[in-house]
């Protein structure tokens, strides 16, 4: 059975990501397919860009199952429109926080949490507490230079992200990390052979290719969210925003 | 010191709610306004709803604030874009289910929810909990008929809700009830009167009012929410939503 | 309808409050009206403090009711016989330090406590853990210097608990703050101006201001603490403490 | 080293409780002594009779330190005046509440609080809460006929306690049950009987044996409460209480 | 890359399980390989099966990690071993109950457990508790029919299952399903249809197959637990276990 | 009534423990016993240790009921096989963890654990989260120099742990201190001696001699672990692990 897994990049901004990055995640039986939004913000960095991001979020996701995906992976660290989606859909909706952070539970008895921004602090709090593993969450921990400095330069980034790293396993305990913007792909393993070298072995989450799998396990094994916990909506009156395979 | 008190109902179906439905809030020196949105959902009852009614939402919220309003009250119990709105203006912006669940807390210990979809259980649970009353929280009980069979018929609803609320006070020892749909607003009184005529002396909040009020509660005192917890969203480009007036 | 607002002042100190310190809050359908302990302690500044407070202080709260209040506020943070009151009377008792903390974390996420006491630190912990509150409370900070000396100096003291309020928002991530004394009445304004030169823009709380507007709020939305979970007590013989009109 | 432990019944009714109800617990080594209040209420059934108990259960503290006790028990399961009396002495002072409660939750995962007044339901949660222990705490369980009409008849009491604790071991799968009242002392072997009968081995606590045999294990050990914690109160005018050895 | 999964049966029990059980979970690049207890118990099902199970599967552990397989998973609901397997080897180490409920908590908000035998009721609490799920997790159910009566009868027990989850999503809101023996592996599908009849839209979790992939994914994506939380133990004198290969 | 109450110290390694250690716990009416593993590691530092102690421990557990003891104390503060123990005898069984804890949380709100090992910081999270004492955890500081380096020279290991409870008390505010190693039995006087010069007034709790006199409390008072939650093993073939007398 040959899987496809879709994956939303819910930001306008073209160019950020390509469907290369997921090559290394496909198998002979799974193959990654992905899609930009037409109406949102340029990148997500709060409630409000996030909000503005889920109507065509939960458009391109009904027309990924139309189309015959298998599962929805949502790019983005804050899982826009996940629940809004699970209702929309019956396929899998995976968000790679939800992911990543209980798979960092498992992992790691107690995570913490990487990013750039010092502001997504009190959005990643509720966003853990609403997944149920508050009691999980070690710290929250920013890099806190401006993203346009950095970004040019990935090898300072991985650095600086390391160095956050090292911190918060010594003085908060945390036994695995996560990284906490899908932008961060690829840094993973930089970043975990610094902690190594002092001595820290733990496990650092690059959560897009890690997601992408594990919605593939669910996939084979048959497995998808509670529509039960999400039913699908009430067909009503929707006024500015066109949902054409909804309740068709 | 007059305020004006800027209520956003945030569905786009007209005559559901007037200015006239506030008059009794209104002080010597308190005025509420409303306003209705013009994209989005008919009504909210489903994470997809919400959504689709956040982005209206929010600008509403700028241009209440920018004509003078001194507080903004959300007209749904899920309290549809409370984060995006305090992200996007610096006067207070509030909820009535946080306001109702904190009060609630407050007067009598544990409290319950009722309202008329069983569906919205899990998404009750996710904002009770968001909001840190986890705790506090007795019971959600549903009228479970359907709404339009007792839209009609006020009476018979609030029989049914009266019901349930000697139910959940009697079984789960709530010592509160919220009533979970800004829909029932004036509906408190029948159902107390119920309540104490079987000996149960609790309080039965109907959070429109509660809400206005304390709203102005926290402009006379010169409280706001927390900027430092909602900053103002970084200037971006936005694609397919008109937010005139956010970084001019 | 014009409420009156009765403010019970649990020590037996004469001058540290007068009626005409609520003033401010009076509106034209708004009263407020205050007394003060015949028994108990100079001042509370421990468990000991309060239990000897909490006796006079339910007399008082019997008498306000007789005597045609509509609400009373205890005029403490230690909430000194919030429970008992509530079971004396019917009409709504509201505490400074419950109102706060339920305001705050409504308003900030998660909220500092600022004191002069170090040793009350306990006793907040246990009074916040007691209102369901405990996973919204940042942390406890004391100025930590003797009473006597900053008293005269207030100034100096709103310096001082700024700099710990600063120090708080840092170092804990605390969206607002609460201050702990209700001595430091009127001090809100300078400590959030020195916060806002910082940049941090977070709500401080000063309890009495705003705890006399939200019992305002309560009484004329029609609410009460409930008696389900504050019932009469039933009578019986009580040697050494004068309670006339309970069971009249 | 011969102990003597202190039992404080912090009611006014005399015969309740003689010197003659603790001879089992004496050893060869462990003497129990007793009084009761001069001021204060009949018996202990509300928030209320509990702020009017404390007052003179501190000075009957006080005094027995005074007297060369070496620890002192409360005789209520309210614990009423155990913060305060730990910080009026230095010798340890246990409630039988905090005591059978953690023991409890040692020996049976999780207990039952089984008692005659519905009314305690809250005022229960409360206490546990503020043990620490509400997540160990599995229900509360009252008989609720009126306590004059069972007194004299004990067997009846046993039974319909007896009836509770099978109930709640069955529902709530407590694994343990604390019986509710210091006046139920000597019914736990009986209601233990009938649980086993029914194949449910389960711990009953009677709480005044076991906290006054555990305050004599803290006294051979050396420990006492936590002065840090529980601070000594400042000296300073105190009017209607006298309180003479405190300061001395 | 291919990757081999090494499921260890931690029972002496042979028939039990063979490889050809895990045959569909094969795939062109993942291949499960199986063992059993040489010294143990013939089955799991209390604490002292457990501790009997753990020692031998440790020893298999460290055999199946110097054979050069690539992740191990336990294969018995009470993860029997996984901490201590974790600090004696590399290799990522899964319990499929740790894995089953971080799924079902990822799918359907809070999940209940269905098992059969009631005693097992406090150890799950313990286990999900350790795993920091306790807030997700929303009851435990058991059939508590004679293990033996319906091991032969695999339809019957499917029916019996079935019951207990329809009854735990409707009467506990439970949005998941797992099942608690991973020797009901093959019934979730008769089971989720079951309840898919009345309207339950549930994933039903069984355990192996699920756990065997997301073993697969973290080894695909180079993730392993975290040895600063697991570390190595310590080299000293061990008597009467062979354990040949940790130290070496 | 003269109590037996056996310890089980966990370990091969002989003279690390003798039954004159517990000379000091005697009375007139109560005996300590010892015994030591004859199958199982020579210390106990990591969960492996634990898992290769727990089978021989649970053999002297049922040897001690069969020779008459009144209780039994396990001589390890990872409280190894309580629970199977538990199960496996009806007289108590008691782990000095859990009985300091609970001793720790009831004389001093929240209590820090001070040992030697960094390492064991997940496994004490684990165990204190398994007791249902989450909530009154403070902190874990470990002396983290090697234990041959300090174990001849019981001044200095005194010195560095009353410098760690110095530092728990004053940054983490533990009100409480439990030593984490039943090897510092004698150490608490001089710990809270030094905590006492500094003005720290904090209980340090020595576990075993505590727990030697709670479990005899326990015994006086008829109580004993609950059976419902620790049931007796069913009776199967047991294969390694000589069990002579659990089901004769």
């Amino acid at each position: 059975m040959k899987s496809t897994i879709h994956v939303i990049t819910p930001i306008t901004t073209t160019g950020f990501r390509t469907e290369e990055d997921f090559n290394a995640c496909e198998r002979s039986d799974l193959k990654v397919t992905n899609s930009l939004l037409e109406r949102g913000p340029a990148s997500i960095e709060s409630e409000f860009d996030e909000a503005l991001a889920i109507p065509d979020t939960i458009r391109l996701a009904i027309e990924a199952e139309r189309d015959g995906a298998d599962a929805i992976v949502i790019d983005c660290m804050g899982d826009p429109g996940l629940a809004s989606c699970r209702e929309a859909v019956s396929i899998p909706v995976l968000g790679p926080c939800q992911t990543a952070c209980h798979t960092a539970a498992m992992l790691g008895h107690r995570f913490s949490f990487i990013t750039v921004l010092e502001r997504l602090r009190p959005m990643l709090d509720h966003i853990v507490g609403g997944y149920g593993l508050a009691g999980s969450y070690a710290a929250f921990e920013a890099v806190d230079v401006p993203v346009l400095d950095i970004c040019h330069d990935v090898d300072k980034l991985g650095g600086l992200l390391a160095e956050k790293a090292i911190k918060t396993v010594r003085e908060d305990h945390a036994g695995a990390v996560v990284l906490g913007c899908t932008g961060f792909m690829g840094l993973a393993e930089v970043i975990a052979g610094t902690l190594s070298e002092e001595g820290l072995e733990v496990p650092v989450i690059d959560a897009i290719p890690l997601t992408i799998r594990v919605a593939d396990s669910l996939v084979k094994t048959g497995l998808t969210h509670s529509k039960f916990i999400y039913p699908r909506p009430e067909k009503k009156a929707i006024t500015g925003y066109p949902m054409p395979d909804l309740w068709d």
